[in-house]
């Protein structure tokens, strides 16, 4: 089966609120009851795992099931091994030991489960734009239609077992990827972490561990599963990435009379469309920018969809993976600036 | 009259080997027999020198006399006398003070006559590209013209008599201002210019003091006036600017294949095409590199011309003359960004 398809994938759309949101992310992690946790597996045990996981989905009475491809992790080259985690399809710490891994996806990559990763199965469910509610009824009819055929292990008390205990309970972990740079550029984004993680919420840079998130793309995220449903969370998650987007907004109409600003909008989408070397860093910056110029409408032509697509094509895994070859850096530098220059050919200044 | 009018400048056009070389100059220093140095002079005996050498010019038997225009500098603007030194008609030290002072400008700014300078006449010849034959020859033509109604100060053994020791002789200072971006690039300029100084001629930076000479334009002349003719000091000059512009090409041919060159030149032509705000000295750097783009065929369909006449519409004075008021430098910026994003609008990359 090949690795990728040419189905539109979820990330090469906008959804809702595009101008402050890239995507939503909800993921719940479940256990089989009676097997041991995959870091004390042996290979039979988790190969156990991985056809019980993988049966379940496809003999499902769900059209659902349909559509899903089953990935085993050892047989991908390390360039589609890590295209998958520049995909946000697995994570990075599933493909560093691949043995016994395996990953269902779905046709557009909104869907994966990830079998043998820290728990037995990761159901992620990726979404365009801000769209909570939605993922998690996707992740929660995925969940139900697994536990029809699987035993996942539940404790009246504790709720769902998982090998990490900051797990425990629902399981559930929900994301929003915020685009923020006006709340970046204000200067505000450190004191507003301090303050969410009062409210069981986590704020960080998506990418990137200096003084400013690259991009200015920010994870915002729950961290309790204990004591709270899976909709108290949500809810929770939402009212704060709602003051999130709306502080943002406000600052950007602030900003968006600036001269300097829009200066510095429109000359990324200059260096963007003529460039004929860009590093993957200054591309995401670049990106960032335009995404706000398109957004605000200052620039136009390219859609929040494209621009997000792009976002994940310059990567460097998936930047080989199209290629159909290993690249030297330069050569990556090459071939995503050429990319870049022709899809964001047809930018121009907004009104 | 107006200060400015409609007709095609010199300027405006690109001349011979416009891929190394911006404008060529020659400059004439004559004085009258039985008047002081303007220095030396009074308001009447300045107004005097004035009034014979317009009437020398304008009443001549020559069809060149009906295209210049006369501009007393007392009654310009600030803006309009500054964008005279950015158009490279006057020296910078001739506005300074504009009292008594004079100039005979013809319709394409190529010629220049000013009327006590440092000397009572200096006649100034500027022609696009390399072209110093051409112009001392038109330089020779109105010191004739001039000569038939003016008696200059002549020495059978000094020569032409000067104010300043420097140019007595042929009173001929003849220069061309090169576009050497690839030989500074090499960080072989400073050499190259102790060893010029040694055949008398001088190669400086055309703008700036840096380290670097902004726009890498170089203006190599000649120094000596004296124990030699005109005609051996053009082709002395002639010579070793013919070395220096082969040098330069040659290098280029080195960097031509250098995709970080490529990358440099082509982003500096996206930036001016896409920026809001640019200074005076970003746009120089920015207007040097896209001359080499375009003198390489890096880029496209805009000609060396253009490029030329922006590098004179964007200076400070010009601007605010075309835009018939005074500007703040947040204004001149912006308005210098808006010229060059229209003026560059058809520029494409090459093939």
């Amino acid at each position: 089966m090949a690795e990728t398809n040419q189905a539109k994938k979820w990330y090469e759309k906008a959804g809702e609120s595009p101008d402050v949101t890239a995507s939503t992310r909800v993921r719940l992690a479940r256990n089989l009851r009676r097997e041991p946790f995959p870091a004390r597996a042996n290979a039979a045990q988790k190969e156990k795992v991985v056809q019980e996981v993988r049966g379940a989905l496809l003999n499902g009475n769900s059209v659902l099931s349909r559509e899903f491809r089953f990935l085993q992790l050892e047989e991908l080259t390390n360039e589609a091994a890590a295209s998958l985690v520049e995909r946000h399809i697995v994570s990075p710490g599933f493909i560093a030991d691949r043995q016994g891994k395996a990953v269902l996806v779905s046709e557009d990559e909104s869907i994966a489960i990830m079998i043998n990763e820290e728990d037995h199965v990761r159901i992620q469910v990726l979404r365009e734009g801000m769209a909570l509610k939605e993922a998690a009824e996707t992740a929660d009819r995925i969940d139900t239609l697994l536990g029809e055929n699987l035993d996942f292990a539940f404790d009246q008390e504790f709720g769902y077992l998982t090998q990490c205990p900051t797990n425990l309970g629902t399981g559930m972990r929900a994301s929003v990827m915020l685009h923020l740079p006006a709340l970046t550029e204000s200067g505000g984004m450190a004191r507003m972490g301090a303050n969410l993680s009062k409210l069981g919420l986590t704020l960080r840079g998506a990418f990137g561990e200096g003084t400013r998130a690259v991009g200015d793309l920010y994870q915002l995220s729950n961290q309790i599963t204990l004591g709270l449903s899976e909709n108290q969370a949500i809810e929770n998650l939402s009212a704060i990435a709602g003051q999130l987007m709306n502080e943002e907004r406000r600052l950007r109409q602030e900003m968006g009379g600036s001269l300097a600003w829009q200066d510095k909008i429109t000359r990324a989408a200059g260096t963007l469309k003529s460039a004929r070397l860009l590093s993957g860093g200054e591309a995401a910056e670049l990106l960032s920018l335009v995404r706000l110029g398109i957004a605000q409408g200052l620039l136009a032509d390219v859609d929040l969809g494209t621009m997000n697509a792009l976002s994940v094509k310059v990567q460097p895994a998936t930047l080989m993976t199209s290629a159909g070859r290993k690249l030297s850096e330069g050569e990556r530098d090459q071939l995503r600036a050429k990319l870049l220059r022709e899809a964001l050919e047809p930018l121009r200044m907004g009104e």
